[in-house]
């Protein structure tokens, strides 16, 4: 089948940029010492989680135990739920997935030890614990610092848990436009690092394992020399809103392609000013702006319904018809994900294969 | 079950209100010749739908021949497909359930007509039609007038095609603020549909069914003289941004009440001016706004990411813990219903059914 025949609006992987993203990232991280923990939770499907692993990743995080679950029974065998879990039905199906892979999760508060450590004690099991940080993101995570361990030596103490080391991530400066803006965010999470770090080897419980870090920051991380994973996800796809940030000479960042498309059809084009497309919010999360038409010049779009876009058409851009079949570049690529059951892998434009998007969803 | 033990992020919706609102719908179409054909694409669900039927609907209507299927498969006997379908392989699909069900669509394009023959031809079936006019949405539509008389004719004249009426929508006014700004464009829509229906006349092709309108302008259509039926959805919900519009007094319209709520759990509270939720994009759509935390004062939503909201405690705003459950108002009812596969159906807090939305997705 070519892509002219998939039925509209579907989402489309470029498997040719896909593979070159996912080589790209191994070169990137190659004799650092650091290695990728692939974030599953931007793409929620299992095939793509093996082929970044194959590409050298250590394993993946997930935010939600849901995801986890589909990832360990579709055979992947090591996962941090790089989150918060704070009730005891979702800490037990975590823990049920520590007797068949290695699973770890992350905890910022005290009162949470003691669930977790009823979980992994009723599962028979020794569950992975991080602390995670609140390095300026002002969302999960305990002070940097003594706080941190205190939480450390409580998680140590605890029947069934493991305390295996610290998460540090900066989520809202993964996207700032520039580079000196990005550095300075990932100086923060570094410094809070080498507090928390030193508070932790105070009370005798430094750990190896430092975790954080994603698409748009990861080259501080890697080379802060304390981090010993990256959690990049969106590199493998390259959204819209990653495309927008700069690197040092003020360009943008090209290390990473446009692998992943909606594929859209024109449904209505009564003027030469517009047109309209068949996919919507329902198909496409326009919370990091809309989404960009790709290959074609002259084309904006201007406006996003429930289960319509609308293209405005520069007076020297193409006549669009009814049916005519339109590539878009998600805005954000995880919530994009999260809206659709399956995913179509092109290679030059015919069709591969189709991998269900198993994840997806609200999540537990 | 009661709600407290159900596991989080749930999409919940009150018994209680949402029948209070379906009767107060009747109540407001009662006696006015107007009748309801309920949005299902506010919802995707075929149990809700079916209570709107037995509240007075004379059926539903879709954006999408998936939203089609699922209702047809559950046993909605009249539906309207109210948007452009453009492709063969969707039309055979559509023209299929014109077997077992009734069903019509819309159309604004010379070029569509064609394809639309074809697969009522080759279903067997007569395809009821309905020419959509664009009565200042700047979205789909033909021209009001001697163009949508000439598409009539067209449709007319079609093999397997029968010319059923008129549809004009005006999407985006439906969530003007004042009644004022919704009059306006509704005597826009109104005009449209006089002019329309004149034109349709004086080529013979006059119908009686004439849809459109929302939960914010039907009580226009109602009252137009034109309207046969109005397209209302959110109305059984009440959403965020819905709640926002006013009356001809200035203040919200209190018609409906709020059902539908989007349950959460705080996942993190490291301070006492912030909290952080379990509910984000993959649970929330924020297209129109942030969600709004319902029955606890002191708090409101700060920010969405993909898997959290941050909540902004006021310094008289309660004092949250990690656990506690926190009952939030969607911004927008269609495209969150959109994120879930389950609706929680409650009465006084207690678990009474689990309805599938099974229409849910990106649609085709």
């Amino acid at each position: 089948m070519v892509l002219a025949q998939v039925e509209t609006p579907a989402l489309v992987l470029d498997l040719d940029v896909f593979e070159r993203n996912l080589a790209v990232m191994e070169t990137e991280l190659a004799g650092t010492g650091v290695r990728l923990r692939a974030h599953a939770k931007a793409h929620k499907c299992v095939e793509i989680a093996k082929r970044q692993i194959a590409a050298g990743a250590v394993g993946v995080c997930c935010q939600k135990v849901s995801e986890a679950v589909a990832m360990v029974e579709g055979g992947i065998g090591n996962v941090l739920v790089s989150n918060e879990i704070v009730s005891s039905k979702k800490l037990a199906s975590l823990c049920g997935l520590a007797r068949q892979a290695e699973i770890a999760v992350c905890c910022d508060n005290s009162d949470v030890v003691p669930l977790l450590s009823q979980a992994a004690l009723g599962a028979g099991v020794e569950l992975s614990v991080l602390v995670e940080i609140d390095v300026g993101g002002g969302r999960c995570g305990v002070a940097p610092g003594d706080a941190a361990a205190v939480l450390a030596e409580q998680i140590d103490g605890a029947g069934g848990l493991k305390f295996a080391g610290l998460q540090a991530y900066f989520g809202s400066a993964q996207h700032r436009r520039t580079f000196e803006e990005r550095e300075q965010a990932s100086s923060k999470t570094v410094e809070g690092v080498r507090l928390t770090k030193e508070a932790f080897r105070k009370v005798g419980l430094d750990r190896d394992w430092v975790t954080g870090g994603g698409t748009g920051s990861y080259p501080f991380e890697r080379d802060s020399g304390l981090f010993t994973e990256v959690q990049a996800g969106s590199y493998a796809f390259l959204d819209a809103d990653y495309a927008r940030i700069l690197d040092g000479g003020g360009k943008p960042t090209a290390t990473f392609g446009h692998s992943l498309f909606l594929l859209s059809t024109v449904i209505s084009a009564n003027g030469t000013d517009r047109a309209v497309l068949d996919a919507g919010h329902k198909a496409h999360s326009n919370d990091s702006g809309p989404a960009q038409v790709f290959g074609m010049s002259g084309l904006e779009i201007a406006g996003q319904a429930d289960e319509h876009m609308v293209v405005a058409i520069d007076a020297d851009g193409p006549r669009l018809r009814v049916g005519d079949q339109i590539h878009l570049i998600p805005g954000h690529v995880d919530p994009t994900f999260n809206l659709h059951d399956w995913l179509v892998c092109v290679r030059n434009d015919v069709v591969e294969d189709v991998w269900p998007i198993s994840a997806r969803g609200p999540g537990y």
